[in-house]
């Protein structure tokens, strides 16, 4: 792979978590607010995709994918072409008859409720053809006026977005709870269960509150009041003595703190249905407007959020669900029986399906040990003289001060075997 | 899966292979050129997706993921910003000071070349950095002024693009040699390999020839000349005496055909290198500019493609390795046994680990027969009162008029063992 860590990130770079994850290796600044995804970054992206996508197959999601370009009939049916309504637009324009750029207006997705509204149109006619839910992994597009926060608000980054839709309101509900249950396993899973928060927030026109998923981080954007003990949380957005009465929260138990929004699933109620002509016919054959919910997470941000939250002051540190690769072996020195037991240990870890990034370089032992730690890989393992006239490989967890010296010959069966 | 045939595509879709893929719900049009894929059609497009990472892999390449919004001062750079040089921008802008669209203008990407060339400078600084083989999949944008082929010409789609730096021409060159082996692979497992030609093309002002992935189809828009006997083919475009002495063919053994470019792959020499300052210090510490190659193939013009190639007058036909399932499973009738045997049969098949599609809604058989085939998947699977009675299943080849039993015990052997 194209390794090589940077002493330092782009002078503008101002976000803890782009300057470690391009002083990394991962991710690569292209402008404010718009990254690309290098080898580490794309293998760490897909892990926090991949466990995403397991548990939205769990509760019935169908995955699709869905355009970027979007026309602007389609969203003048719903209102939302304007940008005095939705001012995060990137618009471009077809080429037209009188030269470049002549032609009608499109539209860079930022959401996908009315182009699914729309394609459902064709697919559901019937109580039969319901529920269905379906998502999709694509790049939302929105023109922020601050993006300085590094992965943790971009101009352009992948959402998965989910959306349900359900005959009654009991069914919706339903399903509305079995997403929340989903989504908290996935931020369980994604090693941030401990510190993220079910968050009521504003329900906007739609209803009367949206669910958010708030991770408690010191650079987060938003301000939530956290109720340890029942795990939520109230967003600043909504937060007044009728809501604390309506949800039975008594402010002397809420801690204020700072958090970022990683995931948020929201009532539509029959907004989209409506104003598309969603519409199916009942048991009793009479037309009702289809019952929606959406449903997002944006991975690259969870990416972020998961810097923020565990790095330290020597780099990247990453939970073993989503670590690009589970050890870092470094081969100190290169007398040939170094060389040949580095080799041999790299193969059998590679042909044991673990994940190893081998650093054979000839470099001094003290940057081979920052660049390990800057990678933040959860296990590092070092092969050298020293260790091996011990018949032995030292062992170091990303986050422990402490090393061990393991027999070389049982190293696949301690990381491996016992899991 | 919100799985329903159409008995007909858009009015103003005029292409087969969109006509198909709609009316059997792989694809919706969204407007000219561009389509969301729907549950079928993603699982078919990510098996071919699949099939070209494995072999890009296997050359060593690594995979990233760019962005699409890309700055006009990059593209300056290499003189491609402007729209006269690139007829086929899509252009948009940020939001300004002055209010909406009034910020810099930014361009989608119609290919990576200036994007990764530039990431390169940070990672390739002497001749131990080199080579790299890096690609990605992603969406590319471009503004074409006809996009009436369904998926065979797209304003976004898809792309794998690999690019490729070398410190040498020869190891360019073994490169290059090996990528070409690599698509030759890649179009046979596709089910494209026999019609598929490797095409010498234009190499622009980069160098003298490109080639071209040319499969023969009636829709093509190129005209090319094969010559079967060598596997080699000469796209009209450079077809001339001089090109022929060239490349020893003789204008008697060659035939014009019609054609798809599915794939090419490029010489780029040091034009990007040098105009985006990507140098390296080789052995005898001197800089050089890299010498680089670029090698694409979009994926959903491969899916369409094998439509253009494959399908006939009843629908889609995949072969095995795109197919986004290998069985149609009909159920005929709902006598209590016959829904028994089916489930049955479909919990063994899928629990086998083999793609099932299940229609057991209570059609006509000629409805669910004729969607069988509209759907394209290689075996159907009939379970009725009649088949039961002989204790069996029918089972017909998606292109085979001939039906036969099979006992109904020995399914999962027959279909599944003997891979």
């Amino acid at each position: 792979m194209f390794l090589k860590t940077r002493r330092e990130a782009p002078a503008d770079e101002t976000a803890k978590n782009a300057q470690l994850l391009i002083r990394a290796g991962y991710i690569h600044k292209e402008m404010a607010g718009v990254y690309s995804f290098l080898p580490l970054g794309l293998i760490t992206l897909n892990k926090v995709i991949n466990i995403i996508r397991e548990e939205i197959d769990a509760i019935g999601g169908q995955e699709m994918f869905m355009s970027t370009l979007q026309s602007k009939e389609l969203w003048e049916k719903s209102g939302r072409w304007h940008d005095e309504v939705v001012d995060i637009w990137f618009k471009t324009r077809l080429h037209g008859g009188h030269g470049f750029h002549q032609g009608p207006e499109l539209g860079l997705s930022n959401t996908h409720e009315e182009a699914l509204t729309a394609i459902m149109t064709n697919f559901v006619h019937s109580y039969k053809d319901l529920p269905v839910y379906a998502y999709h992994f694509q790049t939302k597009f929105r023109n922020e006026p601050r993006a300085k926060n590094g992965l943790l608000r971009c101009r352009e980054f992948i959402m998965k977005d989910l959306y349900s839709f359900c005959r009654a309101q009991t069914e919706h509900d339903e399903f509305y709870k079995k997403a929340q249950a989903a989504y908290i396993k996935i931020f369980e899973r994604l090693g941030l269960g401990k510190d993220t928060y079910l968050t009521f927030a504003s329900g906007g026109s739609f209803s009367k509150f949206s669910h958010e998923f708030q991770t408690v981080t010191d650079v987060g954007e938003d301000t939530i009041f956290v109720h340890e003990g029942r795990r939520l949380a109230v967003n600043k957005e909504v937060y007044s003595d009728e809501v604390l009465a309506e949800l039975g929260l008594a402010k002397d138990e809420l801690v204020e703190k700072k958090a970022v929004e990683v995931g948020n699933i929201f009532p539509l109620g029959t907004r989209f249905s409506e104003a598309l002509g969603l519409t199916f016919t009942d048991e009793q054959g009479s037309a009702k407007p289809v019952i929606m919910g959406s449903y997002g997470i944006g991975p690259g941000r969870v990416m972020g959020t998961i810097v923020e939250h565990l790095a330290d002051d020597k780099g990247l540190v990453w939970p073993e669900a989503v670590a690009p690769a589970r050890i870092y072996l470094i081969r100190l020195g290169s007398e040939p029986r170094t060389v040949i037991e580095a080799d041999r240990l790299y193969e059998q870890l590679t042909a044991a399906g673990v994940g190893v990034i081998y650093d054979n370089r000839d470099e001094r032992a003290g940057e081979m040990f920052a660049d390990a730690d800057l990678f933040g890989i959860p296990i590092r393992l070092v092969v050298s003289d020293k260790t091996l006239a011990e018949g032995a490989v030292e062992q170091k967890g990303r986050s422990s001060a402490e090393t061990k010296l393991i027999p070389k010959d049982k190293v696949t069966q301690i990381l491996v075997d016992k899991d």
